[in-house]
C-alpha cells in the first residue's frame, strides 16, 4: 500500500531572487518569464549585475512537494544538492516542513545549483539557472521502495536537461508504472519543451498519467496555433490533463470530463514565481484524497494563489489552513 | 578632506529569518526582542527547529552602511567573513548597493557568521547570533587610511564581545579622532551593554561623538528608572545622543538643544528587524550633510519606517526616493 501521496524529483536549486527594471531585463539579454540555463561563469556575472538578493530554497518540483506537505500531505523529494551551505540551507528547508528527503549530498564537482530570479515591477519572473552540483542525480539516487511507496510519482520536464537526470526520470516512470502507481509531468517551460519535444510527445503518449502544462507550454508541445486546439490535443493524448493559464484559470481535461476553473482571487500579486509548482501540488492533494476533478483544480488555484501574493516560490500560510476556507 | 561619509565596522552576519509562534520562543528560551550569543552547536540545534528561512544579509553596521549608501551617501564596510557561500551572499549585497568593501576573508577556521532570526507575529524580532568567522575581525582589519578617509566612524557596541574585534574598535576610534573625525556608537541590545557596561560608559564619556540607542539600551547603560533620567545622563556625557523609543518616535539631544521627533507613519509592521539600524543610517546621512539634529531625526525615522514595513533588515526601496517625499 501506498503510505506516501507524491514522491517528487527535480532539480534541487536554491533561488536567489532580486527585484529589478524591465531595462535590466534588456541589459542582460534575458527573455522575461522563461527559464534559461547557463553556466557557472555567467550565472557569475549575471549575479554581479543584480540588486541585492535574497536566497530561498526552489525547485520546480520541490517547491511543489513542499506544497503537498503545505496542505498535510505525505511528501518524499529527490534532488540533488552538494555537501555546501546552500546545501544545507536546501535540506533544512525541506525537513522544517516534513519532506522526505535522504538523497546523497555531492561530495565533489560543483556546487549546489542556483536559479537566478529577476522579479519585475509586473511581479512576472525571469529565471537564469546554473545547475551546479543536479547534473549528478543519476539512475543510483531513484530507490524502487521509495518510487513503490508513494500514490503519485511527480517529475518536471526540467530533468530533460542533464542527460543523467533524464535517465533518474526514465527509470523512475518505469518503477512506478510497475508498480501500479500513477506517473505526473510538468512541462516546467516552453523553451525546455522546445528542446525535448519529441521525447515530450512520447512521454505523454506512452508514460503519463497526469500532465501539468500552462497555456505556452502546451501550445509549444502541439505546436498549436491556439490554445482550444493545444487543449484538444491533450485530451486524446493524456488520462488526466490540468492547463493552466494565469488569470484565466485553468481547464481540467480527462476524457470526454472538462472543468473550467476560475483562478483564485489575490489581493496583489507580487511575484509569480512558483504559481504552477503550487497548482500542481494542490491538485495532487485532491487526486491523493479522492476527490472529484474540479475540487482538484480548485485546491491548485488556492495554492497558486497564495504563492504569487508574496516573494519567493513556496507558501508562507500553511495551505491545509486556507482549504478550509474552500466551500 | 573627508571623500566619504561614513565608514562603519561590524559583525559581519547573514540573517536567516524565519516566522515562529510565541510558543517556539518559550520552548527554545529566547528572550523576545533580545540578541544571545551561542556556539556553533547551539545554532545547528536552534536553526532545526526552526521552519522554512529565507537567508538575506545581515549585520547592525552593515545594514547601517547598506541605509547610507541606499540615501546616496558614501560609504564603507570592515567585518570579517569566511571565503565561503554564505560569505559570498554577504560580499554581493554590499557591492550591489555601492558600498565599499575591502576587507579580506579568513580563509581558515569558523564559517561566515549567522544571525538565526525568528519573527513572531507581534513583528517583533529575537535573534540567536552565531558569530563564527567574525570573531577573527582585529586591529590588523583597520586601515588608517580608510578611518580618515570618512568623516564619521560607525561602530556597533556588538563589536565588544569578541575580544579581537573590541580592539579592533579602539584601534579605529583613535585613528578616527587623531584624524579629526567623529566617532558614532550604537549600543545595540541591553543584554550586550549589561555585558560591558563599565567599558561603555568610558567610552561614551571620553570617545564618543554621536551615540544611538533605544530606550531599553540607554536605561540598561545607566541603570536608569525611566527614560528620562537616562536621558538626562546621556546629555551630560556625549555631544549628540540620538534615543529611539519604537513607535513613541524619538529624542535626540546635544546639549541643552532637545529635539522629540515623531515616528514616521507605516502601514503595517512586518518585521522590526533593522528599525535601530536604519535609523541610524538615516541620522548620519543627514549629519553628514550639515542638516540640522530635528532633520537628521526625521531621516532616521524615515528610514526605520521603511525596514519595519516588510521582512528584511535592509531597505527594499532606495532611501534617497523616500527622502525626496519628506517636507
Amino acid at each position: 500500500m501506498a503510505d506516501l501521496d507524491v514522491v517528487g524529483i527535480g532539480n534541487a536549486l536554491v533561488d536567489v531572487l532580486s527585484r529589478e527594471s524591465d531595462a535590466f531585463l534588456t541589459a542582460q539579454r534575458l527573455t522575461k518569464g522563461a527559464m534559461q540555463l547557463v553556466d557557472e561563469g555567467r550565472a557569475a556575472e549575471l549575479y554581479a549585475a543584480m540588486g541585492p538578493a535574497m536566497e530561498v530554497s526552489g525547485g520546480s518540483a520541490a517547491n511543489t512537494i513542499v506544497g503537498v506537505a503545505s496542505f498535510g500531505g505525505r511528501a518524499h523529494y529527490v534532488g540533488k544538492v552538494r555537501d555546501d551551505q546552500l546545501g544545507e540551507v536546501f535540506r533544512h528547508d525541506l525537513a522544517a516542513v516534513g519532506v522526505g528527503y535522504s538523497t546523497a549530498p555531492a561530495t565533489t564537482g560543483p556546487s549546489t545549483g542556483r536559479c537566478l530570479i529577476v522579479v519585475t515591477p509586473d511581479a512576472q519572473r525571469t529565471l537564469t539557472t546554473y545547475l551546479g552540483a543536479s547534473v549528478h542525480l543519476g539512475p543510483a539516487d531513484v530507490d524502487r521502495a521509495l518510487i513503490e511507496r508513494a500514490g503519485i510519482l511527480y517529475l518536471e520536464g526540467y530533468l530533460f536537461d542533464p542527460p543523467e537526470a533524464q535517465r533518474a526520470f526514465r527509470t523512475a516512470a518505469d518503477m512506478a508504472h510497475a508498480a501500479g502507481r500513477k506517473v505526473a509531468l510538468t512541462l516546467s517551460d516552453p523553451f525546455c519543451v522546445d528542446r525535448h519535444r519529441a521525447a515530450f510527445r512520447e512521454l505523454v503518449e506512452r508514460h503519463v498519467d497526469i500532465l501539468f502544462a500552462n497555456e505556452v507550454e502546451i501550445r509549444s508541445l502541439y505546436e498549436a496555433a491556439d490554445f482550444d486546439a493545444a487543449l484538444q490535443q491533450a485530451r486524446r493524448h493524456c488520462a488526466v490533463a490540468a492547463l493552466t493559464r494565469s488569470e484565466l484559470g485553468s481547464v481540467v481535461a480527462a476524457g470526454d470530463e472538462i472543468h473550467a476553473i476560475d483562478a483564485h482571487p489575490v489581493a496583489q500579486v507580487v511575484d509569480t514565481t512558483g504559481a504552477g509548482d503550487l497548482y500542481a501540488a494542490g491538485f495532487m492533494v485532491g487526486l491523493s484524497r479522492g476527490l472529484d476533478l474540479a475540487t482538484c483544480g480548485r485546491l491548485g488555484s488556492l495554492a497558486a494563489a497564495e504563492v504569487i501574493s508574496h516573494v519567493g516560490a513556496r507558501p508562507q500560510t500553511p495551505l491545509v489552513e486556507l482549504a478550509r476556507g474552500l466551500p
